[in-house]
């Protein structure tokens, strides 16, 4: 069976195959049933789906971030496709599909990417600096091989926090060869390092999907929680105290306007540049995406995270 | 002989009394001669004051912070008053002068205030604050007997942090009998702690004066510091992580604005409160200050610190 | 009988029970048939109603800010409550439900804070500003008892303005103990004054319910009507000139920033802890009304009078 | 005797001629003699003069806003030109000098100018609006013959606050006849009354020259006494209620922006085209006035009332 | 037949009469059956339209900008009025209803106001600005007949852009009489070209109603493209520099703040004129539309081409 | 003769050496005398150095812009060193100095910059792009030599454009390779044509330094000015419309923010590069530069394009 991806829907059509369930509510309607609300999704996008008459069975079998085959019909409710499910049930071993072909992921395998930025910490030559970093990544490297940037702007993907910092890695080294004043040193950390604590920040499934903000991401914030992580490794493995004063400044700064999260502005060249490193990965991939299925000539729509501008696939 | 107070300085006067060297600097002029050039203070201003012709011993000898003995004419250079040192020696013994009667003070003794402070700490019900808040001011007392809570504003004057805390922990407590839901204990610690890392954040003499901000205070600023010492401090000594993450969060969002330095807003009563307890001792005292010199329907100069506003001094 | 009360109906229940009509409005569906569209209202919330195929005589019957019985079924309606009423009448004699059971309320009764005020007034020693006060609070007394102090905002409750004046009074008073230099009198005519002319800008029913703003309401606002209150009366009475001036200023400032509707801010002390014992008052109420319905360690909606903050309950 | 003009003067001149005081200060130099600080002042400009080794007489009679005779040489002082006085006294009969020639004054006579604005007030239908106006212009007819309209903005001028409303008046007749919707009379009352309480907000010497603002000025303003006068002339004499509040809406609007003083924006469009006609009036005043002295194809100074704009002399 | 106005539909209405189609789609139900989704418009407003169980004639036959007679009855649909289509069809010749009559037209007749505005252009002396505009004029002569001056702000209407000149150039003619410094030939042809590029930034249909923005619109604007206009022409026809110069200056700073497409301010009086001619007719035309159903003492909706304000129906 | 350079100068050194001329002025001391004011400037900085009693030949022969040798003392002037002339005189060819070591010049010689950026235009495959970019390059590739890239901001030095260029092509290039969906013809002429108009906006002597902007750059600015220039090309060449606008809407917006210049901000990827590359060129410049002379652990004086930061040096 040849699974239509979602952004292929029509309206009217029948539809036969595997989908993610994103979330899902039971709910009761006006005459007093119970009916089930979706969010099913592929890698293509995101559909809602009701289930009428539902009945506790399905209540309690069919769950978040759970792989699901259905049947149904794409109708038309306000102006935006939904499909009314026929039957729905979760997969089995027998339907040989992977949650990977499911859920946005980024485009290299996680621990290859990994791998990949251990070399870059290879070729950090300030022993405090590179045990600093050493030592965090082992702690997190399991949740890292999964974790998402953002919970719905740029890189919100599994794997999307490690290949952020890995493109963040080879951009700095490739200005590094331009601007050679930087200390490398410090922009290889301060890359890695720099949203380190999203990872405290958010809960993400292993998915790559964040739920929920934490009520430490939402007292303090990620910036906080990264400067005390590293102030505590750096007391803890007896670093320099001025590599780890850096450190925490480049973190503290790279948002660098207060009003996104920084109360300094970076006043190091390598955390002025940490800053520009961030938002060119992030801006390039909002672009990239947002140009996805637009025609030459044409412009795509708003983008909230590009200050809701519409950009235009250029025609040369 | 009684010396005569700097406010009261007229152009022709001649002055002899005792004065505090604010700072000095030697200099050349434009004939090539040197001459030393003085800010002298008593606690009720500051003169420039210009030793000409001076020689290698006055420069050896004449130091910032230092009590002196002056003789000189007051002349005016430039729309403002200016001394003309005829004889200046650093005091001695004889002359039976106190430091503390030069540089502008709490008007309650610093022991006292410590005690005063203490005995808030002794109502924290909650034995994680408690404590927390118990190890910082043991280890903090000595600085706290003479910092000032500012380089130039508000309460900069010795022991102006320690009076600082006490009258918002009075207001805190008046407040708190009429706001009953809010949790004294949050608010007595959060007043004790939010400005705690400006001992770190800046230099200062015995004297209270601050001579310059420390790479931390420049790099990171007394509100991340303040964060990361009661993050050790509670870890330290086992603390719950609920308090220490409140305690935090209160620092963290007490100056309010991000451009203020508070990337987060209070999220909690408590926060909301000492954020407000702050601002009105500094307003209170900021607006008294200005008015000290103002006759009745008359304006002050403008106040900086007080968004530029002219203080009018009511006639009722 | 036992109303339910609106913030514990879930879906699918069935209830029985008194409740106020909000609003009602009469509405035609699309297959053009007269229904009723109503928001019942107790002090716990607010629920969307519908009354379908309604006739002549109940349109003329049921008026907004009616007491009625109603039966009904809770269902749900684009993910929200809504009650499908099966029959509604008006309350009767027999019923015996008081109106003030069901429209939010101050917690102190209005007469009694209307002497607690009058006690306070009783303090002013300058007679020009204790005859201003006396003379407006006489002539407002009868909408004083009633009125809230904002449409939806903070204290939007029956003598919801005499409520938020007696905790500024006393948490002003509280304050002039600590903050001594401050002028009593003008604090207590200053809270008492600061929102008088909300009476004339806005139209209030005698549940405390605003409709909408005046004209006078929308062409000048409270501030500037207050002023020329002030103005006026001050002159019929004889004030002398310096108090009626203070104030007018106090009014003037009390909002502080230009584009909240101050064009001056305070330029006397009393004018700046004015603003704060205001601000301080309305943040409070609005914290604690958040929290309400809050968990331990879980955080409110987001809060519109709050700068959209979601509030966080603290566990300790 | 030919009066050299004060923007003619040349480093190294020596001038003999008639001019103003517009300020004057005793002050004691460095080497502890007296001297005096004057500005001087013609119509095309002003220059500092200093007169050394001052006397008792001469302080006693040489006083701000009176003319004199001086001779003196023309030297520079920190890149500008400054007198070095040799001789000075007071004009007298027989100097022959008039001080109208001395002051920036509007062009036309003031009696002319009050006399074309009644016939302004002729063509107001409204006699509620027409009692309001005539009544203030009779009160105020003595003050408004001399008043500038600004401290030192546009139309700083003896008989300024007269031209600019004139000027106004014409415009507003021309715009009406244009824009028919807009009721005539709102609009002269308006122009006529918008900066009427500038009479009570500065303190201006019958040259028209302003030295401070009034305690009412700077704790209300001219918005706020403005609205209170209308309020108060209103009611005097019995106007009725709509034609006095748009009156008061219209001062309180005029200037447009919170921040400027405004806490509401017109909300009629009279109020509206009234901001205009005031914004542009003092802006074409202001441009005419930077462009005098510059030659075509060149720029002005930076203009501070014109958003530091270096203003442009076409050469068409 | 009298065909009812949109604005006076009631709920329950039966309708027959002529309405234009401003916009349509054609969709499918959630019982997956074709229906078609009206905007239909006459002058007075718009209402949302459904033709259900539609057919592929209907579809093909449909059209945007098309009149058409139809049946139907007037529903609510979410607080809103809505037509339920009984039969609809696009008029013919015997139907005898004229387009003019069925969208937003200029009050007075294209060609007309293109003659007036031709006289103004005769009163300018300066032959290189006659030229340019004249030039620029021939060629645009047959879009400016219909074009509109905005998508959906003031003067969006057929023939609203040349209205919008002939409007500013009359209120220019009557301002220069008064302030006579300006030169009026560059008021005039500032006036005449500051928006002329808008026929380049929208697509326009011949009724005035604008679809979309063309690519040069939102990749450069229609401010950048009327320089480059101006710049090409003056070449092509050998005008003088200065004069091309300032009428790019002009239309450059018209708009005059950066965020609203100016990155330069007015630099010379003229400038700043046309920048006023340019809001002032705006505002008035938009406050006399936002009134046009308001009654006396009333307040229209929130406006948003004038800061969401409330306009105010005077009562004199 | 070992030249001293002018950032070595002690106050009370006597200097014999040769600088540069970059501003004199002549002028009339208090005491009616002649002298002239200089400033002198070398590789290192500036210095204020006066030439009393001069006499006319000096004045004509000491122009701006000239090599001189001179003697004299160093002094202090109001906190600043001052040089006392004792003697002064251009160079002649027996003195063997050359300009190039008395001006900021860009570190690779501007001939061998100019071909390094025409092997970036070789690598330029679309043909509409290449020939705009070549043929603006052949016209202004006289003025390139030696522009610097502003008037005293990042890269104000001879050769300063190329130089900025330059080090941008190799910024995008080395980005091109990471961020692969750029077109890398946009990213190169972008960055050659993006402040070309600087060629027109300021008026530059051959030794790259700015002494004023032209009235071209005053009322367009070099945004504009660039825009039209590549449209004017465009059209001469028949360049394909898409590509000119694309390159007009990447000068267009590259400075980002409407208040810097720029109305639209990027809509495609390559104007969102180049805006980075522009800003992180000259961020990294200004750092660096700031950084020159300060100490480990120590701060830089507060540097205004920087947005007044004290950058800091790092110790590790």
């Amino acid at each position: 069976m040849d699974t239509k991806r979602i952004n292929e829907f029509g309206i009217g059509d029948f539809i036969e195959g595997y989908y993610l369930i994103r979330s899902v509510d039971s709910k009761t309607s006006s005459n007093n049933k119970s009916f089930m609300d979706f969010n099913l999704a592929d890698k293509t996008g995101e559909i809602n789906a009701k289930l009428w008459d539902s009945n506790k069975e399905d209540e309690e079998t069919l769950k978040n971030n759970m792989l699901i085959k259905v049947r149904g019909n794409v109708t038309e409710w306000q102006g935006k496709p939904q499909l009314k499910i026929l039957r729905i049930r979760p997969i089995d071993d027998m339907d040989m599909v992977s949650i990977d072909d499911y859920v946005p992921t980024a485009p290299i395998e996680s621990e290859t990417m990994f791998k990949d930025i251990m070399e870059y910490v290879e070729k950090i030559d300030n022993m405090s600096i590179k045990n600093i970093v050493t030592t965090i990544l082992d702690e997190e490297k399991e949740k890292l091989l999964y974790y998402p940037a953002a919970k719905s702007n740029h890189h919100a993907m599994k794997g999307g926090l490690l290949y952020h910092i890995l493109t963040m890695l080879r951009a700095g080294e490739a200005l590094g060869m331009i601007y050679t004043h930087l200390n490398k040193d410090l922009i290889y950390a301060g890359v890695i390092l720099h949203d380190i604590a999203k990872l405290e920040e958010m809960d993400s499934s292993e998915l790559g999907i964040v739920s929920e903000y934490t009520k430490e991401g939402q007292l303090l914030g990620h910036i906080i929680q990264g400067i005390k992580r590293i102030d505590k490794v750096a007391k803890d493995i007896g670093a320099d105290e001025e590599s780890s004063l850096l450190l925490q400044h480049m973190v503290l700064s790279h948002h660098y306007e207060p009003e996104f999260g920084s109360p300094k502005k970076p006043l190091i060249p390598e955390g002025e540049m940490l800053h520009y490193l961030d938002i060119i990965d992030s801006r390039m991939f909002d672009m990239n995406k947002a140009l996805e299925n637009v025609s030459p000539e044409g412009f795509s729509d708003k983008i909230w995270t590009l200050d809701n501008r519409k950009i235009y696939k250029a025609n040369i």
